[in-house]
């Protein structure tokens, strides 16, 4: 019985477009792309068409406004060190929000012990944010906003657009971590408005390992990684020239397919929420129903532990996530969740299922149908579920 | 006519064991190492067979002392700065020497406007620095030494034994840029007695983008890479598990291969310092006879620029460099040369000539008949050349 990946928030697989650039590019084995001779002109023609790939995906000016990175978060720590590091002299006061990925939230840690401080906004019982509340937070020494496009445990999207409105009008720079967005939802970081921009190829069925930084011309920022004049002096280190190979043929096809493709996945999303009524009961949604990613649903099963759900199901054949992928190992529960409103024990008993392009309809019910059984059984057994059962 | 890559100092071929290993993880298209279900499990084991395999090749304690980065400016921004952040309690003095590469250089120098202070020791006309100028240099607020195992310019390996051995006896963490060397030379972390050492795939001919950071265990360092908590939580971010998987094979065969490796490059470059006198003269070499990378020759070419036989060479289908590939894009002679005692003169006619596994002795006589032919044409032309020409 083939495995069923519900997870694709961890992990997305390659595109066969991707592979096939990707092992043609292993076979013709480039140089290094700042060498001047032949060999590394040669490399240099790849590396700048596969920015021009990522620059087309989002809609960015020009390809000069994109830095190639190890990954998301790599962009994260980019955007906030870097901008903070480089405008220190207007200000050391920076905007965000709670439920931003631990990869922000890190970053602005390290910059508190480096004499900045931090407002961090709440967000509604589906994870967004109040625009108003941003421009509230304001002060005479803000240098930053950064808001994440959608969330990585709940899929909701934000007002980015007020946000980059508001944070234009005080001439704030906004970085926007869209690592979980683009490639999935449409995202023209013009018609937004946004000033910095996270992103991760894989999220596209790109490889792993390599993503974006989009900075638009004119924005101060310092690399975080200082060496070499690479990536327009803003990132130093030999490319990973295979990753971004894969990255760019990968953004190329996102960008070509990204309607259908949000549409396809859409169709997977609706038709599991639509769905899910009839086999099981005492489960909150708590992703936005209109503001979310198309893809993404998080789900509070009620009187169970997320974790035996996740084991059991992956018994079964099918694999979901109860949280992040990079904060697994912790025991605490989901920041992010607590932040929505969640109690403990809901968060607790929460799952994120991602679907994919490699999903199919029948995917979505043979889930459903695993999953009935799985909490049927698990509740069965819970004591939580039997005193409550009893009070009903 | 084959283009002979002799500029392996930027780039290494792919091995066809790393290209096979490689396109075999794409063909297999692994999830997520962090996620916990059984595809996360089986990226898992993927991902620390390649750490056993890293950690074999520098002879680690444990794999878990690896890190697996995005390649060596990734490891030396980690090491320099990672250390400094979290010892800056203890002192804020580091010594390193004037040659060292751009990635530590400008990372100290990212630290000075944080109110750090460097003493950067001067090294002798091969670029060897004095380990008594390194024991002198240390005062009580020293919390790091760094200091390159082979310089990328000229070759010249440092006395790093003893350089441990005073960081030691000081109890101040040493690390070794080592990016130029694992893979090449036999390279021991234990008998060396390295706190850290960073160290890229390429030089062994794996992929590029993709390199590790040894952290001797009990090392207090912060990440640079803040985030999830992959890497033993000391760097932050998916994991690049298909330049891992190459590194990985890249890692097992230069262990195997180490010493045949060692000798074959050595009898290259033996074979053209030996025969290179018969076919050119007023040629300064500028790397160390005894304590220099076997593959390395760093030569000033009198009266004539670089720049003009780099070219020249490429039209005739031979890579070589000028500098660093790093550097290109700068116009200032290279501060390696300046600092063993060039002239600017004869710094900008400095070739850096790397030989490879995939160079054949062949190779050295083509490459040799050609220089003659283009240094010749070139000082022919040379006003600098005919008036020592008629002084002589």
């Amino acid at each position: 019985m083939k495995y069923i990946n519900l997870d694709h928030i961890s992990s997305n697989p390659l595109l066969p477009e991707v592979k096939q650039a990707m092992i043609a590019a292993i076979h013709h084995d480039y140089h290094n792309p700042s060498s001047q001779h032949q060999a590394g002109e040669e490399a240099a023609a790849v590396l700048e068409k596969a920015r021009e790939q990522v620059a087309g995906l989002i809609n960015a000016n020009s390809p000069k406004e994109i830095v190639f990175t190890s990954g998301g978060t790599e962009s994260d720590n980019h955007a906030v060190k870097g901008v903070a590091m480089a405008n220190a002299d207007k200000g050391k006061h920076i905007v965000t929000t709670n439920i931003e990925h631990n990869a922000v939230i890190r970053s602005l840690r390290r910059l508190k012990s480096d004499g900045f401080t931090v407002t961090s906004l709440s967000v509604d019982d589906k994870g967004r944010v109040n625009p108003q509340d941003v421009a509230e937070a304001i002060t005479k020494d803000t240098i930053l906003i950064s808001v994440m496009h959608s969330n990585n445990e709940t899929g909701t999207i934000q007002p980015v657009e007020e946000i980059a409105r508001i944070a234009r009008e005080k001439k704030i720079i906004f970085h926007i971590d869209a690592v979980d967005s683009v490639g999935i939802v449409p995202f023209d970081v013009k018609a937004i408005g946004a000033d910095l921009v996270s992103f991760a190829s894989n999220t596209f069925y790109g490889p792993t390992g390599v993503g974006g930084l989009y900075v638009r011309r004119g924005v101060k920022i310092f690399p975080i990684l200082d060496g070499g004049v690479q990536e327009n002096n803003k990132r130093a280190g030999t490319e990973n020239l295979l990753g971004i190979v894969g990255m760019g043929q990968a953004a190329e096809i996102a960008k070509r397919d990204i309607h259908t493709r949000y549409a396809y996945l859409k169709g997977l999303k609706d038709k599991f929420l639509r769905e899910l009524p009839d086999v099981l009961d005492e489960i909150l949604i708590n992703t936005h129903p209109e503001h979310s990613l198309p893809h993404l649903v998080s789900a509070s099963i009620k009187y169970v532990e997320g974790e035996s759900v996740m084991l059991m199901l992956d018994d079964e054949g099918i694999g979901v996530s109860t949280r992040s992928a990079c904060a697994t190992g912790s025991l605490r529960a989901s920041h992010v969740l607590l932040s929505i409103g969640l109690s403990h024990e809901d968060a607790q008993g929460t799952l994120v299922i991602a679907f994919g392009i490699d999903n199919t309809a029948e995917d979505v019910s043979r889930f459903l149908k695993s999953l009935k059984t799985v909490v049927t059984t698990l509740r069965d057994i819970s004591p939580l579920y039997k005193k409550a059962a009893g009070k009903g």
